[in-house]
């Protein structure tokens, strides 16, 4: 299992083009080929944050500009899961086609089962699109973003009234400053997954010699009713579902892709130590004492220690160093 | 195989809200029980012209308003198969579970080879898209639309820029009159599809008893090149790739969703008559006249032809006839 992050697509200082986008993502499934060598069957993952946010503004300026209806969060994601999933497999094909690599690849659509009480309702941490240099919901303004923008707090509540609709919403849009200092971003909510669907094909792909995409963005999510399922507005945690996923194929290792090559303790501080391998104790040690930043390392180590208690290694690493098979930082069983 | 016509989703005299379409498609999941109840295995293609449409304006609207990187034509294709996917499978799974039926439901995004050098690269066809009460190449306005809008020649040329350095575009956006008076639409290329990723394994798992869902929108359309496959920007049509599914797969029966009961010769004029049953011969013959309407019924028809031709029965109707298993026009090998 193979969890893509963020700048698998999208990297800081780019504009973001689809051409950009395309040449980023062939980089990282070029270092997929490692694995690929090493017999492995592959299951990729990838994170959506940047995508989804996008997505909910050009709904909202489509909504301005042209009349449209806009459509909500679940909706978006399922958008990113179509466009991801048509980046990747395109960019994963020409490289195996260059390594002369003979693998069919297969991406499917992945609703992914959350709780319709989970906490995470009520408290939005999810960091979706683009870095804004001040708390848009008291102002905008600022060089990452058009002179003339017409972001107010009153287009962002345009849509959390049709969020109030649908999910148990707070009601008001929700900015968080940074942790690493890049700016604040819109935070939603960002439920615990419970099930993954299809999880059995995709294992059963998987082991066949397909390499499957799927749960991206961490799946849409839905919660189970009577009558089947519902979609809530929410975007899931890409390692926490890719864990899950993980363990239900009872996948030999799990790779979470970043933009550092190790897991660091008193990162940018005095004693920065870089982790080769920890224990699920010690993993839960540090995360306990606040060692890894919330919206970042935190929910890859979390998802790793998940992995790992079910009796598999969770390597943390930047798609770079996957050439060596002792890279990264390992979280052992 | 069946094909899910524009209405499945979006209706005539609807605003198109998330909630209306979640609606519609489980009206037509539901007649799909007739198909599951006589034993078919099933595998479902829907169109995309509405919500490609949209997406390319919202694409404009997010890069006007928000400063962000506009996604070409292919992208948003891909987009809308995730999302269309999405509804099309959580409103079927409701259906399932209230008529007491297991069965298992998979998407897969797909994408649908063309040829480079197809004739609809060089002459738009396909309507996306809004319905505009004037030819917007020239101005722009109206009720069916936002009264301030933006939309403009140099918007849509905009758009076209960023075609024209990916595929062998006509560089000016072109729109055309709806045969059928409800106004002008946006027509984009409309290559001819020659081969479905994937139909293979979408065969196999069909015949396995799973509904499968794929080549959304006709296929997200690629060329091969000599190092992969490449994104142009352009929208297959959903009844022609449906068509060779059907034909790839051997499908026994190829039924086109549409929103009349079946297909008419004379239509609207002295002498209308519905069609029960033709040979291809004769289907042939009507179109050669001229009897069924360009980006309507003549896509279908042809569609259908292409499925006879490889000894299988093509049925056009819409979705409520279902129930009675001698509905609709049928196309005979």
């Amino acid at each position: 299992m193979v969890a893509f992050g963020g700048n698998a697509l999208l990297r800081a200082g780019e504009k973001g083009t689809f051409e950009e986008q395309m040449r980023n993502v062939e980089t990282t499934c070029a270092q997929l080929v490692h694995l690929l060598r090493r017999g492995y069957g592959i299951v990729i993952a990838h994170g959506n944050g940047p995508q989804v946010g996008n997505g909910l503004l050009r709904q909202e300026a489509g909504k301005q500009v042209y009349g449209l209806e806009a459509m909500p969060m679940d909706f978006c994601g399922a958008e990113t899961q179509g466009s991801i999933a048509y980046m990747i497999e395109t960019a994963l094909e020409r490289v195996l086609r260059r390594e002369g690599i003979d693998r069919p690849v297969v991406s499917l659509v992945t609703r992914v089962e959350v709780a319709p009480d989970d906490p995470g309702f009520r408290n939005p941490t999810k960091p979706v699109g683009p870095y804004y240099p001040s708390n848009p919901g008291v102002c905008m303004g600022g060089e990452n973003f058009t002179t003339q923008s017409h972001f107010t707090r009153e287009n962002a509540l345009g849509w959390q009234k049709n969020d109030h609709l649908r999910t148990p919403w707070t009601g008001i849009a929700v900015y968080k400053e940074d942790p690493a200092g890049r700016g604040w971003r819109k935070v939603v909510a960002s439920p615990v997954p419970v099930r993954i669907e299809n999880i059995d094909l995709v294992e059963r792909l998987a082991r066949e010699g397909y390499i499957v995409i799927t749960a991206g963005g961490g799946g849409i999510p839905v919660v189970r009713e009577e009558d089947g399922c519902r979609g809530v507005e929410a975007v899931i945690d890409k390692d926490l579902a890719s864990a899950l996923a993980a363990t239900s194929m009872k996948a030999d290792e799990f790779y979470i892709l970043t933009d550092v090559p190790k897991v660091y303790v008193n990162f940018r501080k005095p004693g920065e130590k870089a982790l080769d391998a920890v224990s699920v104790a010690e993993a839960r040690r540090y995360l306990a004492e606040g060692q890894f930043a919330e919206g970042s390392m935190a929910p890859k180590v979390r998802a790793g220690i998940s992995f790992a208690e079910s009796g598999g290694e969770c390597v943390i690493t930047e798609a770079s160093q996957l050439s060596n098979p002792a890279c990264g930082t390992r979280i052992l069983p």
